[in-house]
């Protein structure tokens, strides 16, 4: 009886459960599939399922009545109140020491609460991320777990396994305490977010800048392929363009152009604001999809406002698809760079000790980010896993060294087009600011200090007798300024 | 007796409410100051106050005592935890129909729901953004009251008197109900951050750029003062590059390049992501002091990151500055736009009846963005309240297209020479996004159906038997993509 006891269960069969409940049958696992609407199951098992070990239970009792303990139940439902209904309905039913995965996009201070309410119960508690779409998890995803430390062990082998594996290692490695897997997943996809913005700026520059035909635009994406760029978008992308629909026009061209978010990526900026770090790219590719919304808004304004006159590209038009390929690369080195130093601060506020090789390594394959170039970050951290950014990694700096003058002919002529590029031009204008010993916020200071007393700081090396190091200066800007500085206020 | 008693009261004596009372007392009315901190009351009356007709009270009980009815009482304490404490310490001692006036920068939903509390209990509360900080405070700030609308027939003279005027209008106009004061001033705060960083990048632009002094950058200033950028920023501006320390030297220079934020330019930036709504400007601006304030990273950076060869400028630079004039017009141009497009959705979400021809009209003085630009738009939206955006609004179309080429130069230099410009490259990506009829989003959405399953709509004017109008379509991209479109997985 013992031997027909599942080794995992999970809750959840849309496309993504189904993918990973086949996957992990794959890897010689029993799993029991289970759904609230339990017709699902009975369909999984007839069709998808058949032939293979998985079997199924009707309902919750069934289902924890047929795994091995400690119990190991995954729930792949949608993030929020339902991820809470399930870990009650499962609750009376568990015993102390069985694990309940959430592989949902739940956000990460949900996650942080959940680990500790199981904890308290005697349960523990996995939120992980689980990265790569249907794709993904059918052949092998990423896996980002964190939470209850003592629950790794139990779950290692399996998630190890079914995970994508890069040179003979996983894709799957321990985050660390909490939230952290789920926070790290959606680092991940705020990264996602601006991966894609920065392609779909690429391709807008072929198509409205250089004039270029979606089939042309397709072997750039196809040789880009070949180089530093190689990564599952850019090779979607080409496929993409490639694409053609029953009547031989590329389907891309029929597609409207106004993309979905609210998502993860959107958690990644509000993240950044409230943690106070210049986490710009992703930003700008949440704000491009939010302009993209607004699409009978830009028709309108279409109509009535007049861009610049378009003269066709006078110059070398191989040598400046060269260079956008670098500019591309090079504000995807920026867009990591600052989603690794977002993770950076996030450590220390949360108290996590996270692993930047290791998460650079689990993105190696799996995942929608997928690329050589995280085999260059992973390879980075391994070398100094103290780096305070990318931008100090010397394999990065010699890169963006090389691409730094195509990147700023590229920006340029876009900004002369009139092609947008949110993503690109933050990318430069960060990395222009972060090697800035001096940026102009002194001016800002000033001015918060003449209108509202908010006071600043002595640069190091002016210091004098009224403007000391350390202290907070106020200026008498004018004949009625008063000597009392902002406490309350804050303008 | 009852001649003895003050029309308002006011509990907070830092700079902001001495000087609010001091303006108010001005103006006539009778004012009963009160602080926690009891002493900092008799000090206020012994000094600022002295010889005017404003009186103290010593608890909560006497200045309740000495207020005419309904009673109303501004709060200029803390935001946050000190402005309910206060609600509560005064609500055992107020009648039915009582006027509590929350003049701090409180968030937005915590005024919202300080009305319903309020109201609940038979009082009135105004939640009011009071901006010009503490110059405005004395002299006649902008006010933006909003909450329990029956108060404000109660307040309406006090504040319109003591608020700043223009041509005889008054900067002060009721706002809407709940926290819709508060936000108004809350996004006027994001303006001003945009504001700020968009002059500290024609400063820099300046100064690194053409390499400038600080002195002819502050003729520049002095000069732009006196056109279409004629604002109290501006005119700080120039005296704040005009002010030297005693040794002679410019004090800017003296100031640490660290600018604090973490305030209303940060909730802004988050309610524009919550909304949907493309703040790019304003997200940029709040960045870019996050920026700032790695200084240790910054400066390491700089010693081991080169930037581009610094060529001298070999345009005409009289040219060039008129140019950057008209950069910067365009920037704020957007960012104002943008401003109002966030507010127009926040209307829709709360169910707000905003007046955007009284929002500028109330900024157009007395306030930290008080300009002449603001005439020009509280006129646009008087000629067309139904503006879809600004940019719709013939003036500023005119001033945009004049503008644009200029703007396109500066963008474009700054981008070879390496000064940063998050914040004016922001403005004209959003420029050139909004004005697209087709943006690339296009790629987005196919993407995203590739690898989740996410669906996309069909291109109006490219519909077929396939692709229908409306319909969510899922394109089987791969001979092994599913049929199953995603329904509870976000990637």
């Amino acid at each position: 009886m013992s031997n027909d006891l599942a080794d995992i269960g999970l809750i959840g069969l849309a496309v993504m459960g189904q993918n990973l409940i086949l996957n992990m049958n794959d890897k010689g696992f029993k799993v029991c599939a289970f759904n609230r609407t339990v017709s699902k199951v009975d369909h999984f098992l007839a069709n998808e399922a058949k032939g293979t070990n998985i079997i199924g239970a009707h309902s919750i009792e069934e289902l924890v009545s047929k795994l091995k303990r400690p119990r190991r139940i995954v729930l792949l439902v949608k993030a929020g109140q339902a991820v809470d209904d399930f870990i009650k309905l499962l609750e009376p039913h568990l015993e102390k020491g069985d694990i309940i995965i959430d592989g949902g996009n739940s956000h990460f201070p949900d996650t942080t609460r959940r680990v500790k309410e199981c904890e308290d119960k005697g349960l523990l508690y996995i939120g992980m991320g689980v990265s790569g779409g249907e794709e993904g998890a059918r052949n092998g995803p990423s896996l980002m777990p964190g939470g209850s430390a003592a629950a790794w062990p139990h779950v290692q082998e399996i998630f190890q396994k079914t995970s994508a594996q890069v040179n003979g290692e996983p894709c799957c490695e321990w985050i660390g305490d909490g939230g952290s897997g789920h926070y790290v997943k959606m680092v991940h996809n705020g990264i996602e977010y601006g991966d894609m913005q920065l392609i779909a700026e690429a391709y807008d520059i072929l198509k409205r800048g250089l004039g270029l035909s979606t089939d042309e635009i397709a072997e750039i994406f196809a040789r880009w392929e070949q180089g530093v760029l190689k990564s599952f978008l850019i090779e979607i992308t080409r496929d993409i363009l490639h694409f053609k629909d029953t009547d031989g026009e590329p389907i891309v061209d029929k597609i409207l152009d106004k993309a979905g978010q609210k998502g993860t990526g959107k958690w990644t900026a509000i993240d950044a604001l409230d943690r106070g770090m210049p986490v710009t790219l992703i930003g700008e590719a949440v704000f491009a999809r939010c302009l993209s919304a607004i699409k009978d808004e830009r028709v309108a304004a279409s109509k009535v406002i007049k861009g610049p006159a378009h003269e066709p590209f006078q110059g070398d038009k191989k040598q400046f698809v060269d260079d956008l390929e670098q500019a591309l690369y090079a504000s995807k080195i920026i867009s990591y760079a600052q989603g690794f130093i977002l993770m950076r601060q996030a450590a220390i506020d949360e108290n996590w000790d996270l692993n930047n090789a290791s998460i650079a390594a689990v993105w190696r394959s799996g995942c929608i980010i997928k690329s050589v170039f995280l085999s260059d970050i992973t390879d980075s951290y391994r070398k100094n896993p103290k780096l305070e950014s990318l931008l100090f990694a010397p394999f990065f700096q010699q890169a963006i060294e090389k691409a730094q003058p195509a990147w700023r002919r590229v920006n340029a002529q876009a900004t002369l087009w009139g092609v947008p590029i949110p993503a690109h031009g933050t990318a430069l204008s960060f990395f222009d600011g972060y090697r800035s010993a001096v940026v102009p916020a002194n001016l800002i200071q000033a001015q918060r200090d003449f209108f509202g007393a908010h006071t600043f700081r002595v640069m190091p090396g002016k210091e004098n007798d009224h403007m000391k190091s350390g202290e907070d200066i106020h200026v008498k800007w004018t004949a009625t300024s008063g000597d009392v500085s902002s406490s309350t206020y804050n303008a």
